[in-house]
């Protein structure tokens, strides 16, 4: 399937760098949830703070994380994040995120989420919901 | 290969916990990365501080890194993190990281990492070095 | 007032660390945070994760942070934190976080709380509310 | 002293935000510490990751962090943050950062740093350094 890809930059900052120099692997992660949010954003014309409520949503947890780092990112790098869903599955969904420094592929992560809305009579646990076709059809 | 496993428990605070009440995901590889010091000196007796001086590194660089989120760890939940080097090759090795809440797996982690030095002429650049067997053999 | 003083250690990690091999900043909030709820614990019985729905509270959110840095925290150095409420006033109390380092004094935090609970009619929003006579007391 | 001001924008994540769907405080934090590297950049047109070697530093360590919270910042909240130096002193500055919301100020913070080079037979120590005067002038 090939879908939207979102794409942003962000600038390596001096707290996110460890004593080796070196962007703190947890850091990706952060900025992999932010652009699987703003892809949404972008896909759907819904802002991030109103995806849950629009969809009667109570998160889209993550199930699956995972990165691969290339080449180490460092203060003042400024990175470029291009993301887009691989595979919606009934309720759960894969995005990638590519990560380029300087036009070469520096670190590939990937997500997988589930669709969960509350459960009927327990509020406080999640569970997965079927992806809305329409959602599904603007990623097109 | 059959090596030492690392156990420790960390609680999970207000500050870990996003909007839906569940430890956001980033925080889990922050875990993860200081169960692998703390693995290093279980079996090696030397403290994380002063890993890289002891065997000449600069860095023991992640190069892969990964988590299956099976059960959220929500806010006050105690966890146990179980952590064993998997498989030493020349020049690098994989860390798995259980985290149990209550007896029952809720995360599966796993890291890849080199054991990275100086390069001799450029003491910028880091390049991948021989494991000592020592080493190895410690973790048995 | 001379009030209860809640006392931990925590071990800087490499992911606390910047590039001048420091811990970074926030790093203490966060610290200053956990033990907060951490007193709250020691002092009412009530675990940091049953604090808010024990006292029909949103939340302790904070209004004023503050931290004096005197001596740096470097990767591997376990610091001990010392926490204490230095002041309750009807519905606001502040709490001052004292870290040592070997035994000297390295960094003075506080913190001004306000303790919120909902807006009956709307819950979205946080009003200050009257701290219990009973809290306070157990303080001593 | 009037001096220049520095201003971004910058939008409050999923990531940021604690159970309570505010931003976590330690967040601001990491806010000021890029803004105030920034704000040099602005002024003295050296890039945050050349500015150490530009002025033979080591860093620029905080000695003094404050936020006061009015206005609590939200997910989705687009804040600005307006950043400048109100005082240099031989060998430290303050710098002032008012986060506004909607146009409204929501969070005052303030940074006091000290201009830090190596000690000259000990590279592993820090230690104050007089503010070359055309980088003060250069603030006007």
């Amino acid at each position: 399937m090939v879908t939207f890809t979102f794409r942003r930059q962000i600038t390596i900052e001096w707290g996110h760098c460890d004593p080796a120099g070196i962007a703190f692997n947890s850091h990706f992660f952060e900025f992999f949830d932010q652009s699987t949010w703003l892809l949404f954003d972008a896909v759907l014309g819904v802002k991030p703070h109103e995806l849950l409520a629009a969809y009667n949503l109570v998160g889209i947890p993550l199930v699956d994380a995972r990165a691969n780092f290339l080449i180490p990112a460092k203060f003042g790098d400024v990175i470029e994040i291009a993301s887009r869903v691989e595979e919606f599955r009934r309720s759960s969904f894969d995005v990638v995120h590519r990560i380029s420094i300087d036009g070469k592929l520096a670190i590939e992560g990937s997500e997988t989420r589930v669709w969960a809305g509350a459960v009927a009579n327990d509020p406080e646990q999640m569970t997965a919901m079927a992806i809305p076709p329409e959602v599904i059809a603007k990623f097109g």
